[in-house]
């Protein structure tokens, strides 16, 4: 279809991701690019897996997903591209990619070697604009992942921890906010599946969620649910509890930051 | 023409406007889609309305506008879908569109309730997902708005007070600043019609507008008919008064916010 | 190709960019419109030319480059609109188009006065709206440029003064930050070819960088080459110097500003 998201931390302030768009269109004037984020916080490549894996779904299959966040442009780190549940993908060997597709396996994995689709001469500073743009762009009009790499296996791709929350031994879910909106909100990684376990196992209990010195109880369906001020817990559309303050800001009224502890459980 | 404008208060640092794009384009590869503005105040309906309305009459004939401020989200406020002026509009049903559209009576009004366009299932918390973006990629394949809703009258749309000026019993025009922008330059809700009613009706006075403590006599062509770090006022590109600071910001050097009075009147 | 990009001060918090491409679009509906950046500091004609001439390479020949950075907007400052190695250009002629350029000479020149191609009535702030995204529309369509204006020399153009470095007596180089990005890196206006005249006429001499009180000594290939948190001086990817922090910000670190002077010479 020649669809090629990005995801990227270049900001908006600069020239790179409309230069980004320049090359992909020289090599291929009918792609239609899409920006996921710009605004990933500089050089986080946590944070950038955890907003692909929340948009690249929603974007029709056979979509190119071009995620640069690299802290390691230059250095002898991989590009890799790959196919997963129907999309492609191309990031630096990171662990960004496993991150964003958690407990999936990719059907194909190559290492973005094939220098005959790279700008000449490649910087050692913005391979965005010299390899992943051209090479993207070749995806796009069709190519297949072996033209543009060599073949490797998904467990030879670089892994970081995600630092995934699980139930703690007393029955309870220690997580941590992964991120927080624009309204405030407050995303964590705790996701519908671990919460349904737990108010599946304690049938007659409330549920709490904990942060801070903050404690809620219930979970609701909506910001709106709660009184105005009042903070509220409910699962959000990434599919992850999160936590709002109805008509307020819940990162400004909790405090809160991320990288915080949130932690729920069945109380009486 | 499959051209859809988005004006949402979703922000830039957030992955959910790329979301909607991603279902837009999932049921209408084809579509073009423009970006008015995200960075709308949170929440702020009335500040998304005056957007609205200053940009949508300069798209083609056909276009259709999602406009997504909708502090009622998951909450039983309806969406609606209409056809004004020749231009399809989709927003939540809190006063966005009519106040957008000032004094013009839509041709055709739905409340959009057709599920089988939803994507299923359809969070609590992201209709713009959910329910705008498929919606409008079905609008924008040429779905008539019959197919997406139910017709309702224009009466039944909500409306919010818009505060909108009238010349007091003096003669003189009491308004507003409804927006600041990057520039610092104070855009006022006083459209070019009533003021030159107010300079007709006193043809051997001078116009003088007063903001704060600030008086402006006269009215420019153009930012740069002041002096230099001089405030002056004039008619500005949404055909409503405008006051700026040559080579300065008026905001900052009047000390002005949004919503503040801004009186015009006629002066010996 | 029907490529336009678009280089502005307009922002991102106002309609204004979103109309521009509604007009562009009502005109040209399949004019392929990119964003090169919107956040150029009000009014700062001298950093658009270098964010314009870091950019356009980059894209296909034939696109339109249209850079609106435009402080005499409603004044008797012309348009004009250019070829130039293969692309088109259109802006305020402020000075814009030949700092862009530098040292390379358009092929065609005209002053755009052809008022058929204008939006009416032409308000006095809103050229972008009233003739640059008309006008551009008809160019990315396949209008000639004397379809659009009048033929005038390129040294009808006006100049501005960029302070562009030369090797000093002592045989260093003068030059000075002209950009710092989101990852605090500075950008110098000191190009690669200078610098390899220096490195050339002192082979067996190190080459310090000065800037501020601190000294860099040596150049490396990449931000990644120095310990954590060691400034850095490298030729990054405009093709100019930079001075980087590794894994830090360097505007920080070392406290500088745009404008800020540095100074590189062959040390003992």
């Amino acid at each position: 279809m020649g669809i090629i998201s990005l995801c990227t931390d270049f900001g908006t302030r600069d020239e790179y991701v409309g230069v980004l768009k320049g090359v992909i269109l020289t090599v291929n004037p009918a792609a239609t690019i899409v920006d996921i984020c710009h605004r990933v916080p500089p050089q986080d490549v946590v944070a950038a897996a955890h907003m692909l894996r929340a948009a690249y779904g929603f974007f029709p299959k056979g979509s190119l997903h071009v995620a640069i966040v690299d802290p390691g442009v230059g250095t002898s780190r991989a590009i890799v591209a790959a196919r997963c549940r129907g999309h492609l993908f191309m990031a630096p060997d990171n662990g960004l990619l496993p991150l964003a597709w958690r407990d999936t396996t990719p059907q194909e994995v190559v290492r973005v070697d094939n220098r005959d689709l790279f700008r000449q001469p490649v910087s050692q500073t913005f391979h965005g604009r010299d390899i992943f743009a051209p090479v993207a762009a070749h995806l796009s009009k069709g190519a297949m992942l072996k033209d543009v790499g060599t073949a490797i296996a998904d467990s030879q791709l670089r892994r970081i921890d995600d630092n995934s929350p699980n139930s703690d031994p007393s029955g309870g879910i220690d997580g941590h906010i992964i991120g927080i909106d624009r309204f405030g909100n407050l995303i964590t990684d705790i996701d519908a599946t671990l919460l349904d376990q737990l108010i599946h196992n304690n049938k007659d209990m409330q549920i709490s969620t904990q942060i801070g010195t903050h404690c809620i109880y219930g979970l609701v369906n909506n910001y709106t649910d709660g009184a105005t001020g009042e903070a509220v817990a409910f699962i959000g559309s990434r599919g992850c509890l999160e936590i709002a303050v109805n008509c307020g800001n819940a990162a400004e009224t909790l405090r809160s930051a991320r990288g915080d502890a949130v932690c729920v459980k069945a109380a009486e």
